[in-house]
């Protein structure tokens, strides 16, 4: 049986109880390096199966053979495998030779995780959108960024930099000024869960002039996000239907 | 101290396991109804607070209250509490008098945990919508849908009936079909995680002719999403990217 499992940010105590039975219970965690390393201490008797980046489609070929033969195989990714994760990858492969069990166990993402450090910026209708564009045009990047700024609802950014992608996010926030303020409340958060965790509250002036890596994930708000002492707010509006 | 905590779909082992922490260090557990009767059982030495819909202000203040006298509190909410959850009003309450601490628990939101039983459907970027017109004008709903299609984004929908809206996801429908294909991939998913569960996959044009119920999560594919098997995929592009 092959499980796909989303451990959320990276502690042990961000993933379900779902996924940690899940990790027992499974002999083979297949994964990408960085993510496999923040849960081996948890899970130390296990055979690990580790690639790098841009390697996904052998990681993942590797693990349904495995599952194919009858092992118990547990694919790992950050956040939830079904955002941005080898959930997708997993079903065509599997797809091309039925007879492989696949079993998705959600995570917690980015977008709620991050959330949750800076206070409720998710609290309306928001959108995901990923700024790499290695395997999607910058094209089709650039229009969902204005169609959803256009649309007023929170932007929450994945893969908001790379070392080969500096100016992406400043791309965005310029799209994003054509329709939101200057002054619109964003926030990011750095290190999810992890050591070195830094969340920011800013405005989206602030946000074009900032520099910020891929392990951040950025907020930008809809016209109606409020800072509220040190939290980073979307009403939802039940404050003014239900008094 | 105050704890605003998602448990994810509902069952035990959807949470995470610094949500069952969090619960087990509380005291006092408030929440909706229907959603503390989700958890009541495994937590059952708590006193709990609970109020009907509409009355969120009133449960909030008073574990706003009780978290201000010295006890643990938790704010409990379905899926992730930030998500159209609790938390965005437990900050604006909160900051009006301040010096409650508020601790945020990140937990599994439907987009993710329903996404795990259809497949991989929110595998690139995608937008999450509310259909609930209680707290957001309808023209404005209306606006997001219309632009998210045209972005081609797909779309989680929460919300997308109730007694006194039962047309809402036919006409979301009708304002995608303008810019989506009929034959667009989408599923919807009842009951997730919960006694009753059951997974559909259709086209956007059976979707139209769909009545599902409020406790249901929509997903309206890409012009990318297909049907692989018995899921629904919507795929990164890894597959050709690196093969």
């Amino acid at each position: 049986m092959l499980r796909v499992i989303g451990f959320g940010p990276g502690g042990y105590e961000y993933m379900t109880i779902e996924a940690k039975k899940a990790l027992e219970a499974s002999d083979l965690i297949v994964g990408y390096t960085v993510y496999t390393d923040l849960i081996r201490e948890y899970f130390q008797e296990k055979e690990y199966y580790t690639t790098p980046m841009k390697q996904e489609t052998e990681r993942c070929r590797y693990a349904l053979t495995q599952a194919r033969e009858g092992r118990e195989v547990a694919v790992v990714c950050s956040g939830d495998s079904g955002v941005y994760g080898m959930a997708s990858l997993l079903c065509e492969l599997a797809g091309d030779e039925p007879g492989t069990t696949l079993k998705f166990i959600a995570g917690v993402t980015a977008a709620c995780s991050g959330g949750a450090v800076l206070g409720a910026p998710l609290s309306h209708d928001f959108a995901v959108i990923s700024l790499s564009d290695l395997l999607t045009p910058m094209e089709l990047i650039r229009q969902r960024v204005a169609l959803c700024a256009q649309a007023d609802m929170v932007l929450c950014i994945y893969n908001p930099s790379s070392r080969k992608r500096k100016d992406y996010l400043k791309e965005a926030c310029d799209i994003i000024l054509q329709y939101q303020s200057p002054d619109t409340v964003c926030g990011y958060v750095k290190q999810i869960g992890r050591e070195g965790e830094e969340a920011v509250i800013c405005t989206l002036r602030e946000l074009r002039e900032t520099q910020v890596d891929m392990f951040t994930t950025v907020y930008i708000g809809s016209s109606r996000t409020k800072k509220i002492g040190n939290w980073m707010v979307t009403p939802r509006g039940y404050r003014y239907a239900s008094v």
